[in-house]
């Protein structure tokens, strides 16, 4: 019998993608903590707030009947409300059909590489960017392909950098970690080239509602045959939910409800009903952005004269990204002495930019603002003293 | 621009999932009822009572607190709290390390999958079986192999008809839709000889708990060298949480943990809460597993004498899986009949068994005995009527 006999299972190729660096920067902060340091959080993706109210009492109120599976598109009037967002923040008319209510922005990812892309095909993306697109591309056997963005483009890409052999685009305004928008024009462009080439493109919106400045703008406002993925994790403060959504194009539509039914079933029941409440709770939501833009206002002001003086242009989100590399071009040990020397957690470029990550870092104001004050305070001094 | 100009984007070819048949008759029932007639549902494979009392005091108690991500694999307490059933359940010794919290037992399939395989790789699996293995396969690009099994074998794969091409076999005990369980040396003998066929092993144990005589047995039991999936859905009646887990070898902890962040960042947060709760809840459980004995041991009584005779021994799980032959070789038209003369939902076979599913039908006993008692009285009626 095998049992305890060392006889050890085949793992595949695909599934050695990478960890988040950003996780270890998590528990190298963990560590000091329990070593009994006071540490500053400006490393970790997510608000310090909560669910708003309002979702909390929604999920209250109905604790007390089953919450079996729902249709695996989503709550209808979930998916109704949703839609109606697309009205109020960008004037799209929006059918709820073609919203799907899905286990997170992530579970969104996986409908949306399983629906449009097979094995081997490539997927194109700007580099700073979301580390885990192209490891969940690469779980599910696709290529990721790197775009290296520039600060002059914002971070972004551009129409002429698309390359031709790829079959699909990622695009994220405002981009994480740079925090940089695509204007209309710019976004416009670029959605024309992708159509042009026969490029699939996935449209990743989990900060709307998080600017500073203009408006974001939907890639709805200018194509329907687009994937659009947004969350409640994000501006209305639900990251530990994974509750999210993606629109599709209507003739999409029940190839995506066949994937969901087969590979989640449902979203997290109780997650779509705290989602529903929050759709009441802009007040709340739009208190919390209040404080980013203040903790914003506050890094803007403070980052240049301490030193971080190249900073892509934070349009959005709560990151700011700076280039480094008058200081170091190993990020990640950077990181690590600003970890040990200051008591403030902040994350390597790396995570974002496999190439050039080693000269930037990440630092994010979704915390208090007594936190981030804190937090220049203390990188201020680590920064006069190096 | 091309917004509405019709131009379409492309869909892959693995997308091209099939729909749960199950889904459409749950619909019929639904449009039944909106006409107002009263249906008995027994078609669906979820509990109609919900999540156990001491399972949402332990989120309510919790709501007042953000809940932002847990760590990837899942809270440690809940961790070790799942490895302690694998004690008290079969008398393994489990460290809390190997468990995995998912996303239900959905989301364990999918890093199942993608740890273990990659495109093109075989997978085999007995037929009937839950139809979700399948597609979720095709959508990872990996083929599902069938073995037709037999009721002479409980519709369970025996040892010399696992293929030698194929890289993976699920193994389903209870299974679904026969209810039907493995033996300790039935077990044994299959899963050595997936050992030495270097085959890997993914047992799912998702209706551990809900059996009728004998005790459930974990691949645990036997060897480490396999990946046991298992949920909060079946025993702690919670399906729509979307909270479940898996048990890997101590070789594939790091694997499986960096695709869980990449691919899903954390289980939710409330739900595994509620989790943590159901399983002080043992009490509560096992009354619901005494409703579906009594539910269980009614049928068993009645179908054969009301025409059913042809029945897969239901071991455990809540379902029957009926031969229906001698009335039908079109399940899908015999249920709808069924629905529209008997108000009784059931489910065809063809969802479980796309080859020889157009002779079989699942009936659901995880409603209340009410319920159960009706539907006989219903079905009887329908039968005595033909």
């Amino acid at each position: 019998m095998a049992k305890g006999a060392g006889m050890r299972m085949r793992q595949s190729k695909r599934g050695q993608v990478e960890a988040f660096i950003v996780m270890d920067v998590m528990e190298a902060a963990r560590r000091a903590e329990a070593e009994g340091r006071h540490i500053i959080h400006m490393e970790v993706g997510q608000p310090a707030t909560g669910a708003p109210a309002a979702a909390r009492a929604a999920l209250q109120a109905r604790l007390d009947r089953p919450l079996g599976y729902t249709v695996a598109l989503g709550l209808p009037e979930l998916r109704a409300g949703i839609a109606a967002l697309y009205d109020r923040w960008y004037g799209v008319d929006l059918d709820p059909t073609r919203v799907v209510v899905t286990a997170g922005a992530s579970g969104a990812f996986t409908l949306a590489f399983a629906a449009l892309f097979d094995a081997g095909d490539r997927v194109a993306m700007g580099d700073p960017g979301y580390p885990s697109y192209r490891q969940i591309l690469r779980a599910m056997s696709l290529s990721p392909v790197a775009i290296p963005t520039l600060p002059e483009h914002r971070y972004q890409p551009c129409p002429q950098e698309i390359p031709a052999d790829v079959q699909g685009l990622m695009l994220a305004s405002p981009g994480n970690p740079s925090g940089t928008m695509l204007g209309p024009q710019a976004f416009r462009t670029l959605l024309d080239r992708a159509a042009e080439l026969g490029v699939s493109v996935i449209s990743d919106e989990i900060y709307h509602g998080l600017s500073y400045g203009e408006r974001c703008h939907s890639a709805l406002e200018f194509s329907d045959d687009v994937y659009v993925v947004n969350s409640f994790s994000k501006y209305f403060s639900m990251t530990g939910w994974r509750i999210g959504w993606m629109v599709v194009p209507e003739a999409h539509i029940r190839t995506v409800e066949r994937l969901a039914q087969n590979m989640f079933i449902c979203p997290p029941h109780a997650s779509q009903i705290a989602a529903l409440g929050a759709l009441d709770a802009m007040e709340e939501c739009e208190g919390f952005r209040a404080v980013y833009a203040e903790n914003r206002r506050r890094l803007m002001d403070a980052l240049p004269k301490i030193g971080f003086d190249r900073i892509a242009p934070p349009d959005g989100a709560f990151y700011v990204y700076a280039d480094v590399s008058a200081m170091t071009d190993d990020s990640l040990r950077f990181c690590g002495e600003i970890l040990e020397r200051a008591g403030v957690a902040v994350t390597p470029g790396l995570d974002f930019d496999p190439m050039r990550g080693r000269r930037t870092i990440r630092l994010s104001y979704a915390g208090s603002t007594d936190d981030i004050a804190e937090g220049i305070a203390r990188l201020s001094s680590f920064m006069a003293s190096r």
